[in-house]
């Protein structure tokens, strides 16, 4: 299954389209930059929004399931979800109020979710989540016993029905309002790692690994 | 109407029930400090989650209305929605990969939407999301015309149904794992601002002004 190149009526951005995207690069592009996401269910007709890393493996979402059991009792029966994943990139600080926006790259995946049950299947979806959060820890920690892989519940959804958005650049103000003595532009935002934190429990003497010197690379938030 | 300090059943944080908060104080710190939200809404039995801006004012959420025309359509019926607003502070690097965690500050409101029709609450809840957004900037910038007002839709939620949860410090290991050679801590992460970029279309000599230039003061994300 891969990604629609085209919008579904589903997906399809109706405000602003020239904002919308629906292509591989784009959507992955996005995807491979975060590793937070908003994940929406229904449980008893009422929608709950629940933040949760995931992680990408070719058009697969892979979602930890250490999160609320609401959630986890709810995507096993495999109900429509709905994945959203946002970069906030500025604050877009035009001369009307009105035209006020943010700068952001955002995907919306619309889908079914299903757990993954082979162990297998399993481990590798446990580890592009944890690639996705910090490349290189994986195999640097200690590894899942079967106790605590039975534990974890780890869900699957596919990137078929896709969609992004992205807003960049500075405001767009009504012509006369330009001649206005405002002060336009953008405030640009971004993420950034402080100082590793060691953990005061550490017992023995291990230097901090250049998987954790080296994080956020210029280009990842 | 006032926030729960009790949770109801729908707000009950059920994993992990130590992290969860209900208390005003608690609720209103995290959502004072963030001003992007995940509204959560079903639209033909399929849930949607959509990243927009909000303000708080008092013990009512307002969102700022222009987002997928989607989204106003449901939520002008006065349905069920969540909307959750997350503070990611730092990665939890344990030193097995099962007790890998984040530290974060969320909140998760559930309730019902409706739309601000009266004008002069409009126009105080488009201050109080722009206020939230970037303080100074409302009294700053130019006005909404009647046009463009009407062309705005604010929707306003109460937080009456409302949870934060909360991870701080260290990860939490297994008893055994303390003795093994790997490096664990805290990745701290925030979100900062970099120099104002002005709008090359700028034709006045304005100079940035101090709402601007002093964005994201501590404890500001």
């Amino acid at each position: 299954m891969t990604t629609n190149n085209q919008p579904t009526p589903r997906t399809q951005v109706k405000r602003l389209p020239e904002r919308g995207a629906y292509d591989h690069e784009t959507i992955y592009s996005i995807l491979d930059q975060a590793f937070l996401c908003h994940v929406g269910f229904v449980a008893d007709g009422q929608p709950f929004v629940i933040p949760t890393g995931y992680g990408r493996a070719e058009d697969t979402l892979y979602i930890h399931g250490s999160t609320a059991s609401r959630m986890l009792r709810s995507l096993e029966k495999s109900i429509p979800v709905c994945v959203t994943v946002t970069l906030l990139d500025g604050l877009v600080l035009a001369r009307s109020a009105f035209h006020h926006s943010m700068n952001y790259r955002s995907v919306v995946i619309l889908g079914s979710a299903t757990v993954v049950a082979e162990r297998e299947e399993k481990l590798r979806a446990l580890r592009a989540v944890s690639e996705q959060i910090i490349p290189g820890r994986w195999d640097y920690v200690r590894q899942p016993s079967e106790q605590e892989l039975k534990a974890t519940i780890v869900l699957a959804l596919p990137l078929a029905e896709a969609s992004a958005k992205i807003r960049t650049g500075p405001p767009h103000d009504e012509a006369e309002d330009y001649a206005l003595e405002i002060w336009a532009g953008v405030l640009p935002l971004h993420t950034v790692v402080e100082e590793p934190a060691t953990d005061p429990e550490l017992r023995v003497a291990v230097p901090c690994p250049a998987h954790v010197r080296s994080y956020l690379a210029p280009g990842r938030r």
